[in-house]
């Protein structure tokens, strides 16, 4: 049913492609889904949703639409000026890009005294501006957990134990769970001496995995050309535990913490592993481990997640956290190729 | 767990209201869903879909956003301006107002040849601009279904015997189905000479069930005072079979084509139906047979639907079809509240 080319198996509807036959499209990076697809996504969403409810994880939903106001107070760039809308009295309101946000609102509403740590889970869709053109989804549906007041690395620890029995759940046998820590470059450059906006550049490169653009933008900065190439030879560890083998200052900070995060694993989830020091994510709200997982059926990443223990506090409960989202069309295409892989080994 | 009083067991957010001590607001109009009430909320859910699975309605998915050129070619007022915006290549996209007319544009775009009938159904979230300070709900859960290619009556009466079975397995006992025929006072009235805005005018009015105003719009109106009068007594016709007694013309029309449909239905689902010559729908695509959904325990509808044999020829292919929504949160309090009631019995 699936084809071999696991990512064209449901092509996005788009006006520049091969679909001029059509009348009536659907906004670009976004598309219909059919019941036979539609049933194979509810099968992976309601095995996904009973691997939370086992593990203590209550689902919640928020409306799509929010105040821009409380997304930007979470994260600047979370309030995406491609959906903002004016409501009946004036108030701007944009339509969610992450669950995160709004979790960490319905905390400190609704949770202001309860007794932590707290689990919630969601299956909802986000909402992401696209550049034409690319077959970015405008629209996605996301499942995740959010697991506030569980501080590193015991929370950690748990967040991706549960994220390898999801993925499980979900029929994926071949994935990898990338671990990094988000706060490793910005303590790098800093001790370094870079400024802000030159530490901006480098977290860009290395969210966009461009190692060619790194260099250049490390060969700009005022720094020795020693230290350049030390930060694009930490960027690069990528491995075992080997790759967190002895540093010092903020390297072996960070490699302390990734190493406390792996002990706490069962052996059958510290083997998905893979340490990352390059690793680090878009949102801003990420203050620790940060973790991205990969199928060897799909280019891209299925899904991602980290700490954000300064978020909780934003809206006004302080709390450690950490959560993670997988993009279930994408669970599904990867689900769907190891599936045809396997009917064919 | 839920209060008496159906209506206010989960209070919507509102600014206006008593939550002044939450410091981080939804939209009016829209509220957070937590664990209790979302478990009672995918239990009903996934009745509703187990029921549409069994009798052959494949589930469809479209996307919340839809260019606004596309919602308006369906009906005029389904492209809600409140929730209008601007993507990267200036398109107009909107927030759908309903799953119908996305459904009738995917009939025409993905199944131009297939044989009829079709049978779709959908369980998503909706949105509708809202006045302040009245509890509207400015997103709504929806599930329902889209028969498509059945023609009256054989069609009607699916759809209805599938909503009555709907209805039961969220675990309603005390509904009923008023049943009306929404191309009846257009064509009274044009019997009349009654004109365009004169007939507008007394829609709304039976729309918003405002028999008062009903009267003033009729009296205003260039017609002898006997014709209002039975204007005014046919728009409140409702009760059993003894309300399609004999009349003449568009009356006697109607009066069959309900007949027909009632015909057709079982015993059990009949049972439920009250006739309602009075009965209209806001959205301008119904053509037909129109109902709506009440519950002892809810003061407001729970849902509604009806024909619209015109919609499909406006994407492409033309065919009879028929349709309904639920509102999910109204069916989940009159189910709480039935079921509290029947505690108590």
């Amino acid at each position: 049913m699936h084809s071999g080319h696991a990512s064209s198996a449901f092509p996005r509807d788009d006006r520049a492609g091969g679909r001029a036959a059509l009348t009536h499209h659907t906004p670009s990076g976004t598309r219909d889904v059919l019941p036979d697809e539609m049933r194979e996504l509810r099968a992976i969403t309601d095995a996904v949703r009973h691997t939370f409810e086992a593990r203590g994880y209550g689902e919640i939903y928020t409306p799509a639409l929010e105040y821009e106001h409380v997304l930007a107070r979470g994260e600047a760039h979370a309030a995406d000026p491609a959906y903002r809308l004016f409501d009946e009295q004036g108030d701007v309101l944009v339509l969610r890009s992450d669950m995160t946000i709004p979790i960490a609102r319905v905390v400190a509403n609704r949770y202001e005294n309860a007794p932590t740590p707290l689990r919630f889970c969601y299956v909802a869709h986000a909402y992401r501006s696209v550049r034409p053109k690319r077959g970015e989804a405008r629209e996605m549906l996301q499942a995740g957990i959010e697991l506030v007041g569980a501080p590193a690395p015991i929370g950690t620890a748990e967040a991706i134990t549960v994220l390898c029995e999801t993925l499980a759940a979900a029929g994926l046998e071949s994935f990898r769970i990338g671990l990094g820590d988000a706060a490793l470059f910005p303590a790098l450059l800093q001790a370094l001496g870079v400024d802000e906006v030159g530490t901006s550049a480098v977290l860009e490169k290395l969210a966009q995995r461009d190692f060619v653009g790194l260099s250049h933008v490390l060969t700009a900065l005022s720094i020795p050309a020693e230290d350049a190439e030390r930060v694009q030879g930490v960027a690069q560890r990528r491995g075992g535990p080997e790759v967190l083998a002895p540093g010092d200052g903020v390297l072996a900070e960070a490699a302390r913490g990734l190493r406390d995060v792996h002990e706490l694993l069962d052996r059958d989830v510290a083997e998905r592993v893979i340490f990352d020091l390059g690793l680090t994510q878009r949102l801003g709200y990420y203050t620790g481990a940060v973790f991205e997982v990969y199928d060897a059926a799909l280019g891209a990443p299925i899904g991602s997640g980290g700490r954000y223990d300064d978020l909780l506090g934003r809206f006004g409960r302080s709390l450690p956290a950490v959560g993670w989202a997988l993009n279930v069309e994408r669970l599904h295409l990867a689900a769907a190729a190891e599936k045809e892989r396997r009917a064919w080994a």
